[in-house]
């Protein structure tokens, strides 16, 4: 069993890799396989470094370095490589490139390598958008409003008619917003909810740009990582003829978010929270969908995390290095 | 005033140029303005002959050729260039390249050119397929079930997104099935709905591969042209944020059509169609839309046929020369 991991370096793909060495097989359609190597594609070299780890860097928007990927020994693969939302947005070029142009070249050599792979497509929940439902459904029309929720809605469509094909086994889901993301702030729109988490318990400032009452639909890295392994390990009839789901979240305003640092950090770790509303980023926020109804996520298996308390617990054990004390 | 109309040596293309030169101007924006060329693009080229025509032979899916036909002198850009469905399911390496390629080619041309022309984009009702609710409406969820509809869906969504960056005025109609399409049969799986009644007006055979009773969603050519130039000419705010609609059109069952034949050509043209069903044809026209309720549309003045016996009657006086009895 060798698994392709698009996007690999990346914190996610990170922890994926960890969970699926961890568990060491996965069932893609063959029963449980041990697994034999992952392949950990980025535009740098990820960090893990496992036997059973091949860590290879390049560009997904170069049609020749993905075709070179894929090939038969490849049982399954997770795409999740794309230039963030806020980047998507001000570098329009780089968006198409890697977002809509990178998914139809691995997804071509899917078809090209011609052994009908089973694929996972990371999709996001910013594929829904503007005037939309008190809570958005199973049935809620996406209306992306940004270029990266166009660029991954495209993407859906190309996993939905390549899987039509017979060219893949092809699955997507909507990805909540991921909190707490780790490390550095990235190009995230949303990069703020995990920001006042994060930077306090690392003893450093954040910013709150906008209403401390925002609603936003968030899951763990864990939970993520979690429902990424059941999206692949789901047999192909639970789907239906359906390949895209919303994934179960919490709904998570700012004000419970800093109610959950207050009870990790203390009011230490509060006082570094500045609010400082940038309208832009309200502009932006307010066309987000933050209530879901999950009902076929929920029948297909698909669980979210208990409560944000757990999310920041999550957080603080995985992340040990970066924890301390206010300065 | 210049406009590109690509795949402009089309029937509908043709007939679009024909009706432009007779109007002689157009408003995209700025108040009607005298037409000064239309560049009719195509893979080959178009017939009219007019001074005012300079017909463009090329492949849309060549980036380069593409590119060339945008510049700042293009005020207006008809996009009508598609592999149509039967064929895109059948050769789904060219419906990509023209269908999803072509239609990003033209809309990077128009973004690099910097001067926002006005572009019209010719969608289709094929966006809507499998498990449809009674009648479509404005707000049902497209769910394309060929790949001609998810790639006429991928276009929307770009068109969508150019349009709110700024690089076009982007707008996109849903075309109904056009009947009676002239000339020979095509690759469109819909196509018996035309050659139940062209293939009999011209004396000969006509077959009819699925049940009689079948409804589909239809408008005539003259129609679709009207309604091209209103799409056009509508302004920007009229569209709002949604930059596409669904075009009204009539509800036709194969019943009616034969019975508006029998009008128009008697006993002998109805006794040309044979009543042949074809299963793979049956499996697919089962999955598209026949009842739609379009309110936007025609609050937007857009409007259908009066009747199918008009559609008939239509067919009848623009194609003089196809009209034979009975053999």
């Amino acid at each position: 069993m060798n698994i392709l991991i698009t996007g690999g370096a990346g914190f996610l793909g990170q922890q994926l890799i960890r969970a699926l060495l961890d568990r060491g097989s996965l069932d893609a359609g063959a029963g449980a396989q041990p697994i034999g190597q992952i392949v950990c594609f980025d535009q740098v070299e990820g960090a893990i470094v496992d036997s059973r780890v091949r860590n290879v860097a390049g560009s997904i928007a170069d049609p020749a370095t993905t075709s070179a990927l894929v090939g038969p020994g490849i049982q399954a693969i997770v795409h999740l490589a794309a230039v963030v939302s806020g980047t998507a947005e001000a570098d329009f070029e780089l968006g198409m490139r890697v977002n809509l142009d990178g998914t139809r070249h691995l997804l071509e050599a899917c078809r090209l390598a011609g052994h009908r792979p089973r694929l996972l497509f990371s999709s996001s929940i910013a594929v829904f958008g503007g005037d939309l439902p008190p809570v958005v459904t199973d049935e809620t029309t996406p209306t992306p409003q940004g270029s990266y929720g166009i660029q991954k809605l495209i993407g859906e469509l190309l996993v939905q008619d390549y899987h039509r094909k017979g060219f893949i086994d092809g699955r997507a889901v909507r990805v909540p917003t991921v909190v707490v993301r780790p490390g550095t702030p990235n190009g995230a729109a949303s990069g703020f909810a995990s920001g006042i988490i994060r930077e306090p318990l690392a003893g450093l400032p954040a910013v709150l740009p906008v209403d401390p009452a925002t609603e936003m639909w968030v899951a763990s890295p864990r939970a993520v990582v979690r429902m990424f392994l059941r999206a692949i390990e789901l047999p192909e009839t639970a789907w239906g003829w359906h390949r895209c789901v919303n994934l179960p979240g919490l709904v998570a305003s700012m004000n419970e978010e800093l109610a959950a640092l207050r009870r990790v950090g203390g009011a230490a770790a509060t006082a570094l929270v500045r609010q400082e509303p940038d309208p832009r980023v309200i502009a932006l926020v307010r066309t987000w969908a933050a209530r879901f109804e999950t009902r076929r996520a929920l029948a297909m298996g698909f669980t979210a995390d208990a409560s944000f308390d757990d999310i920041v617990q999550a957080y603080v054990e995985d992340n040990p290095a970066a924890i301390r004390p206010p300065a």
